[in-house]
Order: C-alpha cells, then structure tokens, then sequence
C-alpha cells in the first residue's frame, strides 16, 4: 500500500456532486458526493489518482481540501461558472432501495473533459458513473491503458443505450448490479447475464451485489468475494463507487493484472467499501489510515478462509 | 468420502413428509420431502446415518426404497397407524418467498420417538427441523454426543418458545435463516442477533441465507460462506436441510469438531444443496455420487479461494 508516492497509476472520471441524503440512520444535507469523489478516496490509500471531473465555482473549499487530504491530482479537476451537480435521494428502511428525490446536473450539462497531458499515459483507468458519452471522450484521450474498469447506471441503459454498448466493447471490465446485469442483457439469471455481457466486449463482469457481496466473471471461471459483515450502516451511497475505487487503487499499486491481483483488489475493494458505509460522505474515508485498512483485511482474511 | 461404511456416526431426527410444490418453474404433487428426508440424504454421501422420524402405514414403498438407496439406517424409522404428514406451498417468482398452503401433521401429532439402543452412542447428531418437545425426547436419549446440531423454524419459535430455548441451552451449534434470528432475538441487526444467540447455550450459530450463502459464528470469529452459483433453481425446498446434512455427515466423517472441519463442512453443505436445489425432492441427489461431488467442490474451492 502507498499513498501517491509512486506518481500517477490511475486516472478517474465520474461525477462529483452535493448530496443530500436520508437513511433510515439520519439525514445530512449538502454532503461531497459522486463516484469520482468516492472512488477516488478509496483508490488514494493504495496509489497515485488523477481526478477527472468538474464542479461549480459554489464548490466548497473545505471540499477541495479534502481532496487534497487525499494527495489526489487536481490537474483534471474543472472548476465551470454555475453550480455543483446536486444530487438528493431516501432509503428504505433495509436500505435494499433508494429512491432519488431529485437531480440538478448543473455544471455537468455542458462539462467536456480534457486530459492533462501527464493524464494521458496513465496504464490504469476507471470511467466511473457518468454519461457514456464523457466516458468515452475520456478513453478517447488515454493512449493505451493498461486496464480500464467501467461503471454505469440504469439511467444510461435506459437513455444512452447506444452510446453505452460502444464504450463497453472498448473496456476490459465492466461492473454493474443485478438489475443493471438484467436490463442490460434482458437475461434474469445472473450467471445467463453475465455470460452474455461477456460477449459484449469486457473481458471481466464484476456484479455487485451490495451486502451480499460481489462476483467477478471471466471466461468460464467465477470468483465469489463475500462482503464484509457490518454491524452497522449509516449510508450506503458511494459504496459501489468505494468498492471500485479500492479495487482500482490496489490494482494500479500492484501494476499487473492477473487473476491473483484481481482478486487481492476484490478484497480490498470490499474492505474500503465496508469502511465508507460506516459514515456519510467521505466522513469515515478521512479518518482511515493504512493500518487500519490492513487490520480489516487480516480479519477478513481470516473470515473467507477454507482451510 | 464414504458412504456408510464406517457404522453409525450420525442420528438425525426430523420430519418426514409428501409435499406439493410449487416454484415459478414447475408444479410436482406427492413428492417425498421433509428435514429429515433432506439431511439424511445429503448427509449419507459422507458417513453412516440413522433416522429417527415416523411415516405412516400410506408412505409408498418407493420412497422407503429411496431411503435404502441412500444407505440409510432405518432403525429408528417408526410406521404408525394413519397417514403421512403433508406438506403444501407455493414459491413467489423470485423463490426468496414461500406461502404454505396447508399442513397435515398425521402421524406426526403422536410420535414419540423412541431410540435404538445403538442409536444412543452415537457421536454426532443432527436435531432437524421439528417440533423442540421431540428434539428434546431425543437428544435426552441419546448418552455423550461429542456434536449436536440444531435448526427450528418461525412456527415453533412463535407458538413453543420455552421449549425451543430449553433445547437451544444444550446444543453445540443453532441454525437460523436471518428472519429466525431476529425473531429468537428481538434484534434486527445480525451481527446482534448473533451474539444475543451465542449468549443462549450454543457455541456457535450458524445463519443460512439462502442464495447468497450462511455465516458462522463463534466467540469473537465469523466465518463467511458463499453460495455455490447456480444457473437454474428448480426447488429450493430443503436446501437448508440439505446443507445441514452435507454438513454433519462432512463433520461426522471427519471425526473431529475444529475450526477447519467446520469450514470444510460449510462448504460441503454448500455443495450439496446446490445439487439438491437443481430438482424437486431428492431427484438430483438420488443421481449424486461422490466424484460429481468432489468436482464441484474443487471448482468452488477456486471460486472462493482469495490467492
């Protein structure tokens, strides 16, 4: 694990946002979010990250030091006249469901990235939730990345569905929900789903599953990584994004991609994921240390063990 | 692996049935089924098994031949004047939900069992689903088992509460899907309720969770189970007798209870109920045999492993 101090090894674009959010825990008001926010903490405890995204000119300072905070990269960070994308949503009381109050894109309306220079011969690449369309611009920049893992969301399948399946052809994995695996490939099963997302162009399926835990598909071989059991969750949002990040971060901070590392990265996606749903935000994210994560990931080690 | 060929190292007392079934893929009437029918089969592929349960004088010969088929010790297997007990229930389209459509207790409302006297050195037992009045006759029957196993079900934890906790103070391991553990506890959480549980008598609880797998736990440790991956539930009738089964007869076969044979035995009752789960009844694992076994196993064993 390192902290950036090998340079730049992965470059993230996602959405960066003000949330407001209710849990069946509590409710906090204009709280840093987004997938790149998240993802970007995450992947910071294992590598160097450039952030790629865009916030308004209301962006809070203290923001932007947190980020800092994290050692990110702030080259590819556009700061656009107007506001910060804003996002509001509620959770059920399992938390299985969340219910989106409302979306103001903002500054996002009209955001088209542009790679720093030092950003383009980064080997490893996360196109976090955000448009297709800016996810591919930003492949586009990238010379020849090692190892790009994409993310989406349902709304892109539903409305961006052309624009998505190109950029998919193009990444080596792609990681999605059930239902997202289901509206995708209009398969029920998951294992059906995964095959045939598997002809679509990602050489890996990563499926999450929340706390069920996620499952990767590659060839015919399926790897099973169990989450890590919480007593409690205070918000579940991100975590999807802090799985990602952490998986990315801990496969850029080993340089090589083999199933062995993939897996080493599952795990470690797991427990920086487990560790963001203990707070809102990146509140809990800013207080973690490298021994702690290594502390998590022994006991974790121990509870998906077979001998 | 064994099959019955080292004597009499499990009891397992539970209910015997004739199900209707229906699941979102198909309907079967008169089918044999109950706990014990489930756990005595899986259990059969691993060591010697006795079965305590009562039938009455219409349970169909070929069920009793299906029994002989699983080298079943049928000893402690009483015939009574009257009829089997029924059971009937239907799957929601996801088969996470069960409605049941009507029970016949019969023969099952005066049976006392009564154990064969080489049933009472037996080292290893298995208190299937039944009521706790009957798990209790036999578990006082039985002499000094080094290892007893117990499950229960909503219905006895509602109307037999005193019972059941009076059973649950003398047993090495409880069994409970995650709705069972909440109603035994009061507590919502699992991580909670599972230390509530282990505060109750047993040394370690052992939480089913269906498709996405089961957690033990004991003192401070947990201990994380996937579910083996299935394209196809047909039935998920008995799927958690069945891992119950392959569990103690793994453990029984072992010999010795340890954090690893516990282990080990988790992912063999993963396995089995993973055949069994692919038919009605006992259809698949009536077809099972040892190499089909070991072969899953091994390609779980990849699906789990972390390097």
């Amino acid at each position: 694990m390192n902290n950036g101090k090998n340079g730049l090894q992965l470059v993230v674009v996602g959405s960066i946002g003000i949330d407001t959010i209710e849990t069946p825990m509590a409710r906090q008001e204009r709280i840093l979010g987004g997938s790149a926010s998240y993802a970007c903490a995450a992947a910071s405890f294992f590598s160097g990250v450039g952030m790629v995204g865009v916030v308004g000119t209301d962006f809070p300072d203290k923001c932007r030091a947190l980020y800092r905070h994290f050692n990110l990269d702030l080259q590819g960070l556009q700061t656009a006249p107007g506001e910060t994308f804003r996002w509001s949503g509620v959770y059920e009381a399992n938390m299985d469901n969340r219910r989106t109050l409302s979306t103001e894109l903002n500054v996002f309306a009209d955001f088209s990235p542009n790679l720093p220079e030092v950003y383009r011969d980064v080997p490893f690449l996360f196109l976090a939730n955000i448009s297709p369309a800016l996810q591919e611009r930003v492949l586009d920049q990238v010379k020849s990345p090692r190892f790009v893992l994409m993310d989406t969301m349902d709304l892109w399948i539903n409305i961006a569905r052309d624009d998505l399946l190109r950029v998919i052809r193009r990444v080596d994995m792609l990681t999605v929900n059930e239902s997202e695996a289901r509206l995708l490939t209009g398969e029920h099963g998951l294992i059906k789903a995964a095959r045939k997302l598997l002809t679509m162009g990602p050489k890996h399926i990563l499926v999450k599953k929340g706390e069920h835990g996620s499952i990767l598909f590659y060839d015919d071989h399926i790897f099973l990584m169990p989450a890590f059991p919480l007593e409690n969750v205070w918000d579940p949002t991100g975590a999807g994004d802090t799985f990602a990040g952490g998986f990315m971060g801990s496969l850029a901070a080993e340089g090589t991609v083999t199933e062995a590392s993939i897996r080493r990265a599952m795990m470690y996606g797991s427990i920086l994921a487990s560790f963001g749903v203990e707070e809102f935000s990146l509140d809990r994210l800013e207080k973690l240390d490298a021994p702690s994560i290594e502390k998590r990931a022994g006991l974790f080690r121990e509870m998906i063990r077979l001998n």
